[in-house]
């Protein structure tokens, strides 16, 4: 199997994710910023342009980070990072989904209207970034009143992909300059245990 | 168990499910457009004032609708509407979050930025609403090529979770009125496909 990567946010949540789990797979280094995710031949491995991609020995390609690393645990189930019992699947995927679906998506918001890698993708609007900012601020509040229980890791006792996703959208808070307010100490405290991981660096 | 449920697409993925699986949990009824899921009762449950939420026995609560149907599947594997191989896996889970990321989020961006419902949530930018109505019809373009071999349901041979994604994309489609081009013939059928399962009544 190969992994197709490249210097971005989602491909850096399987890296990530390989470094949890203790697994090394060949990887080829895709320039998205000078367009390696549009040539006929990516398009052909995922006709969305977009990276990471993992290509199996089989020539099956899977897109989509999450997809990626569910077939990696699928082969590879310990330590497990999506939980084992039905409850702790379904709560890591409630706080995978939501670490996306809200503080990823409002932060993303922010880089999908301001940068310049995004103007021919997306109509950039200024006043959908100046709302994903507040709309990431108000989140960071929320997710401190739900960590204000002093559990280490968002999804519990246990370090989860919810945890790894977090780690994208702390790094999208870095280049989006999203400071986490005052007052929100549990996020702090929680942010601070995810850089200390030796993963932080995938 | 008690699935709280409300007359909205995300409770009606959740409904979908267990029509599909054959299951019949309680259910308690939200009405969100009178403020039913902003109530400090229910914001216990959910603090991001969210339907649909699965209350178990012991009083965990479980929201985001994807979240409800693994823990279903976990305590009800057959049939497997996640898949079962490694491979399988990868390749649903890749098409549910192609669904719901880029067709749901297109096409749920002009109900975000038009109607009434949204308006004390979002900004609502009309300029939003029609970059999301030009992006639904090019992923439904880009979905034809896609299911243009042939198969069946979106991620393959058998009918799984990306489809039940896909049947509330249509939803949304209905109601914000974006029609399938007619040149997207694959899709057109593949939706006939999804409105014929006694499923979609759910």
């Amino acid at each position: 199997m190969k992994l197709y990567n490249a210097a971005a946010p989602n491909p850096r949540r399987v890296r990530i994710f390989l470094a949890e789990k203790g697994l090394e797979i060949p990887m080829t280094d895709v320039d998205i910023m000078a367009g390696g995710s549009r040539t006929p031949e990516f398009l052909a491995r995922n006709s969305l342009g977009e990276c990471p991609v993992l290509e199996l020995d089989n020539g099956t390609c899977i897109a989509e980070s999450i997809a990626i690393c569910r077939y990696l645990e699928a082969l590879h189930p310990t330590p497990a990072l999506f939980g084992t019992t039905p409850e702790e699947i379904g709560r890591i995927e409630m706080w995978n989904r939501r670490r996306e679906l809200k503080l990823s998506d409002a932060v993303g918001t922010i880089a999908l209207h301001t940068f310049d890698f995004f103007a021919d993708r997306v109509k950039q609007v200024p006043a959908m970034a100046e709302a994903g900012r507040e709309r990431s601020i108000r989140l960071l509040n929320w997710l401190d009143g739900e960590l204000a229980d002093g559990r280490p890791w968002v999804a519990g006792d246990d370090f989860s992909v919810a945890d790894i996703t977090g780690m994208t959208a702390m790094l999208l808070s870095d280049f989006t300059r999203v400071a986490i307010p005052d007052t929100a100490t549990h996020v702090a405290r929680w942010n601070a245990a995810l850089r200390a991981r030796p993963s932080w660096n995938a």
